[in-house]
């Protein structure tokens, strides 16, 4: 029958799924995206939900509304439990029964959580960065120690709670902790009448001798300098020794703080054990040249939940561009293989640069050819991810949020929901 | 001791409570607002967030930024729980422990929730909107609905799903039944394979004769007949009998659905037992022609709390224009006692007219002396509305998020949130 065409299943809406979904709109396939969210994430925009800067709608698509133009695709809302590799079908829980959907090609975009380097329990009292869920819980926190200062009785619980630590000198606990500080400093400055919130302390701890390992180290050192004139008290090969309730010990010394946030470490999604395939430490599917899995050549594994080493010899960082080209690479070699034609040559990442902002006017850019620091990579900073963000109103309203905050110091999403009472007995 | 000032408490943070305080900004008083949440909401605007249409954020402006430059205020972030009114003081729950505020002058305005009519078990089945909780609840109800009946393997699971009942045909029912109808007739109409959300089935159900009440007739004719025209069922006279997890039962006939919003019935806050004070049969505080309580004159209530028939007859509705003006009202005799002044004359509710919206481009507004409908009413609904949301940036992010949705159609704070697999097994 010449109208069975081949169905490729796509699990995960993030940067590598939807990019080899675009890749497929044009081929003779019917395409399913599974999803147990029904909204596309721009993840490195995450931290700023997280300190009350955007709104969770201003970083996040509906994937139906990015897709509906696109025929050969049907949306599925629903968390894969497993994938059964020999008889070629991912099983889905729908929240109201199980589905096992049937592929000819899959595509798992799956991603990473945060790791706890085997102290999950940390998560309580350290909670990480990956979802909105997680963005709107830290947003809470990050306000309620405030609150809780303001109407503190002792000195050591009003410290405590001005005092905020970020784990992990990456690019997202870096872009964290200038966010904090600026927060504090300048957003909530008149607010309180009992505290100044000038006077809270924010600590950047880094396991490793210096932040943004991904950058040369020059740009490392400005935006440790860049970070300790805002206020931030950087902290290197410090490692985080325990978490506890109202408190973290670092390099042996127990520091009193009402707000962790966890942003060291990644874990990768068990797309390898639904596999049972080969991965690295962090969990990562070891993918051929093509990011097919050796025993399943009918199975593509792209995005932070895969490990690659590419042609050329680079490592495909876990970052959104090697994700969407890794995505577009797996597209191209099932659409070849649906045509019958050769397959494209093996995978070659193309390192477009590595960027990460510092507060409201400085950042850290590398494209190789050229460094940048200070206001001017800012800007590029700020034109890159406005223009990168997916749809023309998110873009719109990111601007003007953004040039509001920028001319007001003030913060437009400075919410708390949720029960905060229970947060208030938590912490 | 010429530096001792009067203590005002001011209890809730809505548009009551806020008029009161910005009303004593320049008096020799000390204040204290006291709310359970940190966001003044623009409740009005809220079923537009409980349709993806805003973000929260949108309507929302934390009272600490609110109030930033009004140097006799202080904000207390707490649940009160009780009013001990022989001792002058407000008992407060702070989350970490209880502390008693105690005041010269109390302003209650604690506003109200919906009311069940003794059926509060409806509750998990028809949630009422009176939270961004609320709102976020809701939005994840109707866009889970069409996810299932996406999903639905069985045509009573798909019809179950695409039916949506509101009850109540006041303002708040009229105008998410409207807002529902698009989200579905137009929003997502290209997003979904195997249903057609043109299919979607909105029931708007009031006991009553006639929706909006508040209205002239011929306003409630035309507002009917608008809702129809959008693919509204209006059922009029049809008393809801019964809620049940999957269906609800209308004047006998029993609708199975998987969306029920409960837009009927107002509750008042527990200021009346606070005060041991004799209530309405809403809960309402029957207070005397300055808002005070009778056997407490230096306690106000004022707002959707307190019940008021005024110097000229008219009885003081439950809406954001009169609970200003009452605040206000309250603000004044409190100044004048406090500078030893004659108080003002017994209040006097000015109506500043009654607007509300059908969809994209009707509308409904009685201003006494003149009467609109249809989209003149629209765009001066938008305008008041615009012009009465509380800072400029959300004036500015709701008028581009309006514009966005009246040009395309689409509705940019299309999330589900939370876990939406449990949420799935609830309905």
């Amino acid at each position: 029958m010449s109208d069975v065409r081949p169905v490729v299943v796509v699990v995960g809406a993030g940067f590598g799924g939807l990019a080899a979904i675009k890749a497929l709109a044009e081929e003779a396939v019917d395409v399913v995206l599974i999803d147990q969210r029904n909204h596309h994430l721009f993840q490195p925009l995450l931290y700023q939900v997280a300190t009350a800067w955007l709104s969770p709608a201003d970083i996040a698509a509906p994937v139906r509304s990015v897709f509906s133009r696109q025929k050969n695709l049907r949306v599925v809302l629903g968390r894969v439990t497993g994938v059964d590799a020999s008889e070629h079908a991912v099983v889905v829980d729908l929240g109201t029964r199980q589905a096992r959907i049937g592929y000819d090609y899959l595509v798992l975009a799956t991603g990473a959580r945060h790791d706890y380097f085997g102290h999950d329990h940390w998560e309580r009292f350290a909670p990480g960065l990956k979802t909105i869920e997680d963005a709107i819980a830290i947003r809470e926190r990050l306000l309620m120690a405030f609150e809780r200062a303001e109407m503190a009785t002792e000195t050591s619980e009003r410290d405590a709670n001005l005092t905020v630590v970020v784990v992990g000198g990456g690019a997202t606990g870096v872009e964290m902790a200038g966010s904090i500080v600026e927060l504090a400093k300048a957003a909530l400055v008149r607010d309180f009448r009992r505290i100044d919130p000038r006077q809270a302390r924010i600590l950047l701890v880094e396991a490793g001798p210096r932040l943004l390992p991904a950058f040369p180290e020059k740009l490392s050192a400005a935006a440790k300098t860049s970070l300790e004139r805002l206020g931030v008290t950087v902290l290197l090969n410090s490692r985080v020794m325990d978490c506890e309730d109202g408190a973290v010990v670092v390099a042996g010394e127990r520091i009193p703080t009402a707000t962790v946030i966890w942003a060291a470490g990644v874990k990768a999604s068990p797309a390898a054990a639904w596999l049972n395939a080969a991965a690295d430490r962090a969990g990562r599917v070891l993918v051929s040249p093509d990011f097919s899995v050796p025993a399943h050549p009918n199975v593509f594994v792209v995005g932070d939940t895969a490990a690659l080493t590419d042609a050329a010899g680079h490592v495909v960082p876990g970052v959104a561009p090697a994700a969407r080209q890794a995505g577009r690479h797996a597209a191209a070699v099932i659409s070849a293989r649906v045509r019958g034609e050769p397959e494209p040559p093996p995978f070659l990442y193309r390192n477009l640069g590595n960027l990460a902002t510092i507060g409201r006017r400085a950042a850290v850019a590398d494209f190789g050819w050229i460094r940048l620091r200070g206001p001017i990579a800012w800007w590029l900073w700020g034109i890159v991810h406005i223009f990168f963000l997916i749809d023309f109103r998110s873009r719109l309203t990111v601007s003007i949020n953004w040039l509001w905050s920028f001319l007001t110091y003030k913060r437009g999403a400075r919410l708390i929901t949720g029960d905060h009472h229970q947060a208030a007995h938590e912490v």
